[in-house]
């Protein structure tokens, strides 16, 4: 059995405790929230508290709170010689005070506070000071049943770094599909059984040979005719940028 | 019973006989393609031909080349005043010889050669000159379980136009990640559940509501972390010019 505190009530925190009550080989001993509104619902399942100062040691505690906050939280947890990871993808895991045993416990997904979560679609980078705290933390993502990644401060800044562009910046090219359709009164949801193909397809082929379209064909006479139906600035220059990228990746 | 000819032999025309041939409600007659090599496989099943002179009037022949052809091969068909198709995204209805009553079955999908496709997600774009040619066209796409949508000229441009954003230019992101990743040897499988549940989001709710991460978040420090960690141009370019699209689409 593998005691946890968690620390936060967010999205991320959240999803992680439902996961952790689910697994019978997990004891959730206290979750902390600032706002202990935020946490209520689960009161008759755990110990909710909002002062950290009554927060007793246990094996593993999970801090899931904003990026800025994670220091100031780790010095006030009373205990020391534990295990206490934070769940940020940027901040350093010497942020959190070296009283501690310090890890990265990194879920690599998109959250959102109503939808379920199947964890097993929530890959865990774990990054970790002390060989020996290995084994506890990979076993915290195996009972959830997330495919667990081993990796570095520079392999999660660059994780970190490319779930920017296959996220937030795929979606703002959704977005501006959508204003495209509306300009015309088309419905966007056409668009999207494409937008689902294009994002499985590379499960089975690279993103390198799954390219199609006017930008690889050097297709000068649909670009052209494009280009000038975009009324939008920005979106000319993203349609200008993107279909270099294209065209060098390419090799054109 | 539809009768259909098709003409050409890539991804489309294929993938087009393959769902008509599994409808009882449709009977294809010939097929067509320039190289009888690419078609002989199914010389046991239907008439295949390299010769457009053949071709026998049927109630929709199909043209599924590539759109420089598009205009010579409607020419060459040696019947008029019949239904004749094409399935482009970009090009004119009125590119179709004159002699034909003109139309457009535009499968707005990315279709590779090898997958097989589920015809239920590929919603097909009818474009049409004539009243009268509606209900046969309608009840081809339905045989073969496509969504119907009737759409002008003018919205398949768009259509097409926004297919570019989120098929060309969403893949091209995951392939900068895939770079990104690479880079510090990182599996770029991590990332593949994350670009999933971005496609899967907006089924459900719209890209503006779905949008998150540093941008949005107004993240300055994150945001100067990442264009330092950029070391291609067009790559910190493109992270620049996203970041900007987001914020003025949420008005920061």
């Amino acid at each position: 059995m593998i005691t946890v505190n968690i620390i936060g009530a967010g999205n991320v925190a959240t999803h992680l405790y439902k996961a952790f009550n689910k697994s019978n080989q997990v004891a959730i001993n206290q979750w902390f929230s600032r706002d202990l509104k935020c946490v209520q619902d689960f009161d008759s399942e755990t110990d909710i508290t909002n002062d950290l100062s009554t927060l007793e040691p246990t094996d593993i505690t999970i801090i899931a709170v904003s990026d800025d906050a994670i220091a100031e939280v780790s010095k006030h947890i009373p205990y020391e010689n534990t295990l206490v990871v934070h769940t940020s993808g940027s901040v350093s895991l010497h942020e959190l005070d070296k009283k501690h045993r310090r890890g990265v416990f990194y879920p690599l997904q998109s959250f959102s506070k109503t939808a379920e979560i199947d964890f097993s679609n929530v890959p865990i980078c774990v990054e970790i000071d002390r060989l020996a705290d290995v084994p506890i933390l990979k076993k915290l993502v195996t009972v959830i049943g997330s495919p667990y990644y081993r990796i570095n401060s520079d392999q999660r800044a660059t994780l970190h770094l490319a779930a920017v562009f296959v996220n937030n910046f795929s979606n703002q090219l959704y977005r501006i599909a959508h204003e495209i359709t509306e300009s015309t009164s088309v419905e966007f949801e056409i668009l999207k059984p494409l937008i689902m193909e294009t994002a499985h397809k590379i499960e089975s082929i690279s993103p390198y040979m799954a390219q199609t379209g006017p930008a690889i064909r050097k297709d000068k006479r649909t670009i052209k005719k494009h280009l000038n139906a975009l009324k939008n600035p920005i979106h000319k220059d993203i349609y200008q940028l993107l279909t270099k990228s294209i065209q060098k990746t390419h090799g054109r």
